[in-house]
């Protein structure tokens, strides 16, 4: 390996590039694998682009497009020409070609389909007719199938014939006259077997595979769980459409993995870190607005005590305690909540048990917290009521973020809604709310 | 693939469980994986798992103790004598045994190195002696090496020898006399290359492998860039140590995705769901007490002005928006730096622009949001003095929380503290102490 990790190879050459000194960088710059050039090409502004973009050729250019984000994509493609676009993708995985499709102009998608040979056309049409998060448009259709009344010699003279083998080729599919998955005959028994052995007498017969239309999830979990290398994806009637490979799985691991904190921040876009500043203010400024609505309807609740608060303005001071306590405790329980909800270790059938815990858990740091801050309020407004009251409105809304760290998630998922999007802002406005109107109210009642 | 999906698997065991319907579930037991078994494990409470683990056989509880998370493993070695814990671990991968070894009694170790072969002990020391997080860590001792003086048919006799060959072999580790690494042979052209040629002809002379004392990052990195199923681990004299293997690899790349997911949140620890109630109050108390240090200190600000808000409540009632809109905001930019500083695509070389790019859509989004809190706050109190002044304190959180986001994290990781840990409570307490300050301040001296 270089002695550079990547991210010091692409920190090296940003620096190179902000000063102007390019021409140090030629070698390096060439050297460079596709996915580091990604990497850079997202490190520089839209303007310092082109001039790397004009050193790669075009094979890597098309590995760039695929690895890249979303939002430096659509800068790359925008400065290309359909004949450039064209040489780019065409000598790329049909699986990749197909990632990129949506995001190309019709007429290239024509040059490009007219420009392929005939059975990647095929292969491309057939990856293309389903979902992007599902088995078949994760597979690629590279699968070598052999029949299972021939001899594991002819199998191999049959492999050298074919000359290269696809990357990740760990096992051969071993399909029937019509087509049909009948199982798999791993590489390294090839190599161990008598060399007249019949595949039919090497073949497992109960591989792993995906249905077309299974979603992808099944997928990563299954090549987790089995720690496969490939696997075959079949139609309804078992005959074998193509195989996904684990290099693609890391991949959509990871992304959903981004995608995950990104959706916390309210960040749904795959965004260009120097996307013009329009643009990005644009695609931030809906989930500001979502917080200013909550935001203002937290208000609404203190504008229901102004009396109180004229009253005793220690109240204005020491209410972002409460409702600040309350978010942050609500947030561990639904970070743990939504996590056993991805895993399957939290379902409606325990999550009454789940509850019950979290109440608990929540109760006994309300009352610690409580004290806790009860005694700050007293030492600072020299106030013991002020102190109960505080304590009082703590424990409540400690307890009111555990049953909505529980029960918000919950309650999401059956709404069809992903509860990692949209359960940090709900769970936040509730405990906003309830800690202000607890503590409040509370000394509305008793205080006054 | 059986017709459910783990999760519903482990879903419908666990209502059988809740429901004491026990009996009914023995067959889909039998068959469950160890990767589902453990999180069925998970999804129980410390009173349901005995049940379940007395069914396991021994094999099947080692790979449970691998699978399952930090804190039901220890709940579940609680429970095992040094006998059973030796029966259940000794049959395991040398990489997994390591794995296990932290959190074993000392006597069981001493057993299971007892009852473990001696290659399979040289090989456990081995791999004891570097940290976890490092590619040696990583490493399984069960390569296969070749010299490459000899005939692919050679090979392909010692391969028929030595029977099982281990899973994901996709290439075999050429060494020399001295078991120096000279090049790696793909599996798949030792299938197609001619019975007599030499193994020095066919070897790739530049594979990626990996000194022992790498960081973890690199692998998964390599493994990554450069589509990888295996790749070798050698020492500073380049001799062949142990490989690396995909689906360990796949492992650590879904376990770091969970920590920062977790690490957001203040949760350290792989909690079990269901350990007793003052266990896991305890774990998260700290955050809650940090939490707390830091809302006092916004509430502190807030008392500086009490008499400003009591000659003007309306800012007790407005000031949580100023502050909530600018802690959003920055956790946005917060979270886009922390994944390019990890990325790599964000680091001191370009660090200005992203702060120039951040101030601007900070500045763009805090006038747009501005100018709708000062309507919401003129209509609402008739007073568009009070518009003024909130419309500038917006202006000027949403400008410091830019700040705040970009240079944080840049900052905590200079200190050497992980911004993914530490920097939304930092970034948090500042947005609310400047969101409070600059309202109140300004209100002071301009409305009073």
């Amino acid at each position: 390996m270089s002695n550079l990790t990547s991210n010091e190879q692409i920190k090296y050459l940003v620096e190179a590039i902000e000063s102007d000194r390019e021409q140090d960088l030629r070698p390096m710059l060439a050297e460079l694998h596709p996915v580091d050039t990604a990497r850079l090409l997202e490190s520089l502004t839209p303007e310092q682009r082109p001039a790397i973009w004009a050193e790669q050729s075009n094979a890597d250019r098309g590995e760039i497009l695929v690895e890249v984000s979303d939002g430096v994509r659509e800068d790359l493609l925008q400065g290309m020409d359909n004949p450039e676009l064209v040489n780019a993708i065409r000598d790329l995985d049909i699986d990749d070609i197909a990632d990129l499709i949506p995001d190309l102009p019709d007429d290239v998608l024509a040059d490009v389909l007219f420009t392929v040979d005939k059975e990647a056309r095929a292969g491309l049409d057939e990856v293309l007719s389903y979902p992007e998060d599902t088995a078949g448009g994760l597979m690629n259709v590279d699968a070598v199938a052999v029949r299972e009344n021939i001899t594991t010699r002819v199998v191999i003279r049959y492999l050298r014939l074919k000359g290269e083998i696809p990357e990740n080729t760990d096992k051969l599919f071993v399909v029937d006259r019509k087509g049909r998955l009948m199982g798999v005959l791993p590489v390294t028994l090839l190599l161990t077997s008598p060399a007249d052995e019949r595949v039919g007498r090497l073949v497992d017969r109960e591989p792993i595979s995906f249905r077309a239309m299974e979603p992808q999830d099944n997928v990563t979990g299954a090549f987790e769980k089995y720690n496969l290398v490939s696997a075959a994806v079949v139609d309804e009637q078992d005959r074998l459409l193509g195989r996904i490979t684990i290099d693609d799985v890391v991949d959509v691991i990871r992304e959903n993995a981004d995608q995950s904190l990104m959706a916390r921040a309210g960040l749904i876009d795959d965004e260009d870190i120097f996307a013009p500043v329009t643009k990005s203010a644009k695609s931030r400024a809906l989930w500001l607005g979502v917080n200013l609505i909550t935001a203002i309807s937290a208000s609404w609740v203190i504008g229901q005590f102004e009396e109180t608060i004229e009253k005793l303005v220690a109240l204005a001071v020491l209410m972002p305690i409460v409702a600040s306590m309350g978010g942050n405790a609500g947030t561990q329980t639904l970070t743990i909540v939504i996590r056993g909800l991805s895993v399957g270790t939290i379902s409606q059938a325990n999550a009454w048990r789940v509850l019950k815990k979290e109440l608990l858990v929540g109760s006994l740091n309300g009352l610690i917290w409580a004290f806790a801050v009860a005694v700050v309020a007293t030492v600072w407004y020299h106030d013991y009521g002020l102190g109960i009251i505080i304590a009082m409105a703590m424990v409540i809304n400690l307890i009111v973020s555990a049953m909505a760290g529980v029960g918000l998630p919950l309650l999401l998922q059956r709404l069809g809604i992903d509860p990692a999007l949209a359960g940090g802002v709900a769970l936040t406005t509730l405990t906003d709310v309830v800690g202000f109107f607890a503590l409040l109210s509370l000394a509305a009642v008793f205080l006054m």
